[in-house]
């Protein structure tokens, strides 16, 4: 079954338009017409090589919300029509602890990924969701009740809400914290999101004082930009949780030391380059932590789809054409985005 | 009050007799005369100057065990000849939240060293266990109900014992789990000693193939050298929690790479050059954590010597004279000490 993408042949390549092969639907499969996929760094990463293991052709994309076009025989979940996503996994080997725990995402065989994860289907490796149609096992397919007209805004939760909203959670955070969240780009502006919608006290950090005013309409009750001194100083030893969505290298002693004592700073982006090494007696001193977190795993992202269509979030988006992809990155890259782009996969022409 | 003590008026000078003053004993005090004290590493970096801050006389010591020898009247939890113990504090401030939980090691306004803290008492700072009286608020004193001719090999539990203890506890270590001590020192031995008690089973980390049957003998489970790659590999993954207690800088990643998903690597001692930058990779790929931990609180104190006296643990030590102490830091730097130095305070003379 042929479908369109976007892809690329080479790391040197600009995205262009591909015709790629989807599996027929197996018994517990769900067919989905991809409606929109969001633009995710590691996509950007993944195309170009800058991660190693990069399997091409490559069709980028887990930020995927459509329609179920078709499902197999044994699937009980989904019926044709439904509004459903998925998210950076399509597979995982589903017997390991983590597995079991429903912890895909850490599964100890490595779970396969939306893009360039080891399949059995031709090419023999996974195609993502740059891409009008995509097949996958119903357990990896999450329903979607937010109303159709937010689709586009919903995509990105798939990625950037989940990788944000499972943090948050698994410390616990609630009304009466004071919860911090450094960057505010695609993850940081959903964790600004959900920290507020959990109840806690928020404080979004930033470099940029052009974003003062857009965080506070986000929810952040406070705005620091973090090389203000003053500012930092002023918020030493009060945070119950501090979530880093900043994937550049950067000073992590800045925010452990904002920490209560007990209280956890958690790191969600991958570094390219090293962060400067961190102080260790902010930790010792306040027995302190410093941790890091991967996405979500099925059922957490299924509750966090369900907690902010109750909540009425959604992610704000820059919705594009499929060829303006390239130009995308670049401003993907420079930070000037507002807080996702996402593909109107209609773009991409008739099927 | 005159009392011989161990000390120096300067960073270059030899440790030498000294004579200081104790201020008498007000209603909440209780006098100790001190029988033995623990030689730390942290006496050496202070008396040193190699730590910022060190006010002279400098008297190090706070590994202290000795007979109460005088009380308060409105002492109501010693008696005269009780024996008792006095580790790294003497006092907190009492109001803020830690001192609340019973956690005086992270009260926010700072707690008062047993040496090299402040005071109203001459001479303006405290000095420590290096002597043969102390007087100490009842709050901040310990009770020891391990036998008599054992107090020598109890003293450095005071620090050694509480350091290892309070994080073993803290991350609930219990029969079943895989616990890590790296480093097999003062405090790691006593690591080993505590997990072991613990019921974990218990793996020793070391530099030094020569340590390996030592470690065996105070109650590891597996002994694995650091260097041997191959070792170290088949460890990965398996750990409930690890407590590394090496504070030359060194490399992080080979240990968080062994923890379990959502397991923890404490640190315990304070790097005087920095650690290798951490690779974030193994925080996010299995929500771990590196925490950092401080001696304990009062109530675990005792908690941890009546733990230990009911097991039957002490420390493995070298008894020394007052006037071996500079010899003593000498054989420290090198490692060359099983596994600590603990001064006769009798070696001092008469009072």
């Amino acid at each position: 079954m042929s479908t369109r993408a976007y892809g690329a042949h080479a790391a040197t390549q600009p995205l262009q338009a591909l015709s790629i092969v989807r599996r027929e639907p197996g018994p517990r499969d769900v067919q989905i017409d991809i409606a929109y996929c969001g633009v995710c760094h590691s996509d950007l990463h993944t195309v170009r090589s800058e991660w190693p293991g990069t399997r091409y052709p490559c069709v980028p994309g887990h930020e995927i919300v459509g329609r179920v076009s078709a499902a197999g025989a044994a699937v009980d979940r989904f019926r044709l029509g439904d509004i459903v996503g998925v998210g950076c996994m399509v597979d995982s080997c589903r017997r390991c602890d983590a597995c079991g725990d429903g912890l895909q995402q850490y599964c100890v065989n490595g779970f396969v990924g939306t893009y360039n994860g080891r399949t059995p289907d031709a090419p023999g490796h996974t195609l993502g969701g740059y891409s009008q149609r995509i097949v996958v096992d119903e357990s990896f397919v999450l329903a979607i009740r937010h109303p159709v007209e937010q689709l586009a805004s919903v995509a990105p939760l798939l990625c950037a809400g989940i990788t944000t909203y499972s943090p948050l959670r698994h410390w616990n955070v609630r009304p009466g914290q004071k919860v911090g969240i450094v960057g505010i780009g695609g993850l940081g502006h959903m964790g600004i999101k959900l920290a507020h919608a959990m109840g806690a006290h928020t404080v979004a950090f930033t470099t940029s004082e052009a974003k003062r005013d857009d965080a506070r309409r986000l929810g952040a009750d406070e705005v620091v930009v973090v090389k203000n001194t003053a500012q930092m100083r002023a918020q030493g030893g009060s945070f119950d949780f501090i979530l880093d969505t900043v994937a550049a290298s950067h000073d992590l002693d800045a925010f452990t030391r904002l920490l209560k004592r007990d209280a956890t700073l958690c790191l969600v982006g991958m570094p390219d380059r090293p962060h400067p090494t961190p102080a260790i007696a902010p930790l010792i001193m306040g027995r302190r932590t410093i941790a890091g977190s991967l996405i979500g795993g099925i059922a957490e992202t299924q509750e966090m789809l369900d907690f902010c269509a109750d909540k009425g979030i959604v992610c704000d988006i820059e919705l594009i054409a499929a060829a303006e992809i390239d130009g995308a990155y670049e401003r993907m890259l420079r930070g000037d985005v507002r807080y996702r782009f996402v593909i109107d996969t209609s773009t991409m022409g008739a099927a």
